[in-house]
């Protein structure tokens, strides 16, 4: 089983994408995280949901926790407004750094060497060439887990 | 909203549960990640799938991504080996810490101050008192965001 047999579909937006949009992405669909692509789709960085809870959350709160119980639930309604007109590239970490990428003809183990070695989540899996980048789709953990055990019975949810 | 009504049922295992279960649990249902709890039923840490994934690959492998490649699969059907008689404990990241707690009172602002103070992809919400800590379920990032957007519509998968 290679890479390309591997990888599935996983929801992408690009660093110029409206942040509320992707927001509401990883609310409506209760995802984890996105794939976040580059200008020229090239795999740039994961955006954790909890990255985006950080950016909605007022600074003033997150320095005060007691502050945090004080403020109403109405108030609470209009934290929307602190995605208002921002792009996803500017809620993502400093210290993002691109997902790692394995080779559409790699093993299973090979994707699990490289996992292990950079303990991301996911790695990407595309085909590169002097065009650039294309992406094929994303390897989870618990995907490779589930080729590496050689699991079967229910097939869960992905 | 409080803490105790946002909190939903999630997977947890014991610092002494066989690995290789806690491996299969993941694989199966496709989690992302498992609730450690101790020999109390304390939230102890969270246990990522990536983790197991580096669990199951040998060293030697890790180390030299180009042996990777010419491991065959039936020499890989047989990683499952790595987890024999370990325990969940054993498979902690050395770094691991407790997952934030949040107070079942907690408003949703609360929690969310509390994810983006630690970065967390999940709070715990339990009950505390002289008896120790009592679970009630976990808020994940996406989950919060649900709630801090008002988001309507399709619910998705959680």
């Amino acid at each position: 089983m290679r890479a390309r047999d591997l990888a599935v579909e996983y929801r992408t937006v690009r660093v110029d994408s409206d942040a509320m949009e992707a927001a509401r992405l990883m609310a409506e669909h209760r995802l984890p995280g996105l794939l976040v692509l580059d200008e020229h789709g090239e795999p740039k960085a994961i955006l954790p949901a909890s990255q985006m809870v950080k950016a909605l959350v007022p600074a003033y709160v997150i320095d005060d926790p007691t502050l945090a119980a004080v403020v109403d639930e109405k108030h609470a309604d209009r934290l929307c407004e602190a995605l208002t007109g921002r792009r996803v590239g500017d809620c993502l970490p400093h210290e993002a750094t691109p997902p790692p990428i394995a080779d559409p003809d790699d093993t299973a183990l090979e994707v699990a060497a490289l996992m292990a070695r950079v303990r991301s989540p996911l790695v990407a899996v595309a085909h590169r060439d002097k065009a650039g980048t294309h992406l094929l789709g994303v390897i989870t953990a618990s995907h490779l887990l589930h080729q590496l055990l050689g699991v079967t019975g229910a097939s869960g949810t992905s």
